[in-house]
């Protein structure tokens, strides 16, 4: 069972299940215990499908983060990441994936539809895609541009050399889109 | 010797010096001929700093590139990494590194006085700072940014989400910069 955990290959598995067995009172047991009750409340946010233990989550609760601005992201992990640069201050939408017709992943199984009803119900004045900069991610991002077009000013995270970046490390594409959107000092 | 070749610790040495005596005829003295070649040949533009085999480089010498862009980099290698994205028409110009107080290297060491001579002297229009976002590289931009000012108009890159770049691994301070520059659609 361990081994089917992402990142965790067989031998990884098998190291981490005998370290749980030989810590049998402190890890084994206080992991098994926060399984089981993470199982029994963690559930999808029924706004943003953010995850935690309401059936409305912290983010759409806190009325300070009502400011009108909704940020798109793709998965739950990505919203963990923007909550960890701490800048941004709105609300957010979890899509659950991107699209993808190999997969036979549509608009109906990525929370859009919810998406659209929130725009059009709450004061929304401005959406932040921030889809990943991949393929399915930009493609995602222009179909949620064309649903949501005359309904709300539509914005998406800057592409460029990221911070810390060196040059001589960065790809062909981030270098050229670096150099278009190049600002004024 | 070959120990002391950047990226090459003292194992990967002997492999590669193995290597080369097994392979006497067709690598070693090849590649021996074309060092002595490179050693007397290869020399710094003296315009701008590239590597080349003449005392003004091909980049300065191509009239079609003298489009009033300039583009100043650290390196050597960060003019090769701009080259490769294919996207830059203009010239460069080769700091030849940063600013650096604890390593004693001041304008003077770092062709900056050059660069406000080439500034006044031809007929730039526009400079790019392309300065690696390390801290170094953002101090050196600012100190050029300072000498420059009034004289001409100054861009930097873009900073952002690389190409292909997923929230979940970039750090904080990429994805703030994003959001601050984030574009309407």
């Amino acid at each position: 069972m361990m081994a089917k955990l992402p990142g965790l290959g067989p031998r990884s598995a098998r190291r981490a299940v005998l370290h749980l067995i030989r810590k049998r009172e402190l890890q084994l047991t206080p992991l098994a215990d926060l399984m089981v009750q993470v199982a029994a409340t963690a559930r999808e946010c029924l706004n943003c499908g953010n995850i935690g233990t309401t059936d409305i989550c912290d983010i759409c609760n806190n009325p300070k983060r009502a400011n009108g601005l909704l940020c798109v992201v793709e998965d739950v992990a990505d919203l963990w990441a923007m909550e960890r640069a701490a800048v941004f201050k709105g609300r957010y939408h979890v899509l659950g994936g991107t699209l993808s017709a190999l997969d036979q992943i549509g608009p109906e199984q990525l929370r859009i539809p919810r998406l659209v009803d929130r725009v059009e119900t709450e004061e929304i004045t401005e959406v932040i895609l921030a889809l990943n900069a991949t393929i399915d991610g930009q493609t995602t991002a222009h179909y949620i541009a064309d649903q949501l077009e005359d309904r709300t000013r539509l914005t998406s995270l800057a592409q460029g050399v990221p911070v810390g970046g060196e040059l001589d490390y960065l790809d062909d594409g981030t270098i050229s889109a670096a150099l278009s959107a190049r600002k004024a000092l």
